[in-house]
């Protein structure tokens, strides 16, 4: 849809502004999420295997000193699904275990085992070539725009954030 | 941190790639779930309100005409949610209401009742103002490239989705 540009006055101008941004942040959530259903699918078809279930054993994988579930919890906010259950599971069919802490007694780490190291290196060797062909649409140039702009509004909603946190 | 660009043999280069997509995909996860938890947090101390409860009202507003529960929790698969739950609650509450399906005798249409437009009205209203406060680190030119570049990456996305999906 193609626009002409008028000149306008304040309030249409805030409007404009309004829309501009929730047009962006609308684009934004569904590329997000299709993106997203794409590879949840594809991992149910190849894999019998769901988003959260995969998300959590990629966090353990890229912490093999191991996590607090507490920790675990924080991180796996992004795709959420019962982290408890889920842990159970795994622990249940030897791919993740649960180990004493040092820190704390009263805690225990969540360390993926070698079983659990094997399959999820399996799903994710075949998960990277999933995001390039679901990322293909775009130059090398393109992406790295992109990448930069994400860049640009990570740090500022970063600061927004923290700004509005009263100080503790 | 900056990068020395060399010359590399196609595996390299390979493995480039996938990186790039990979962290601009983890980049684009970030960005959507920074902003979302920040829309949640800003939903909770104003209003109180959980936002998978904001995200069902905002369909119903967006559809005058009234969804079926299965339109509207397809609808509702960003942000999750107990969708019989959260719907049993705004109809105690005299937010939704449940119409019967002039199409389907055995269905109904759920449909914000004026009580419930007032109140969505007034939380949509607070909520415009953060999303554009929230973008606002991007000028209104990159803004404008940030969604061109997300339009093109969409309609990959959809393409490759389509063409995955064995003919009904």
């Amino acid at each position: 849809m193609s626009k002409t540009r008028t000149r306008t006055d304040r309030e249409t101008r805030a409007t404009d502004d309004h829309h501009q941004s929730v047009r962006l942040w609308l684009r934004l959530l569904t590329c997000t999420s299709l993106i997203e259903g794409e590879v949840r699918r594809r991992l149910r078809t190849t894999f019998g295997v769901t988003l959260p279930r995969y998300d959590l054993m990629s966090q353990l994988e890229r912490h093999p000193e191991g996590l607090k579930m507490t920790e675990l919890s924080r991180r796996m906010m992004v795709t959420g699904g019962n982290v408890t259950g889920i842990t159970d599971q795994l622990v249940e069919e030897g791919l993740v275990l649960r180990d004493a802490s040092p820190a704390d007694r009263r805690a225990y780490l969540l360390k993926l085992t070698p079983k659990g190291r094997r399959t999820f290196g399996e799903m994710a060797r075949a998960h990277e070539p999933w995001i390039v062909e679901l990322f293909d649409g775009l130059s090398d140039a393109e992406k790295e725009r992109l990448h930069a702009l994400l860049a640009a509004l990570k740090t500022h909603v970063l600061t927004v954030s923290r700004h509005d946190t009263p100080p503790a």
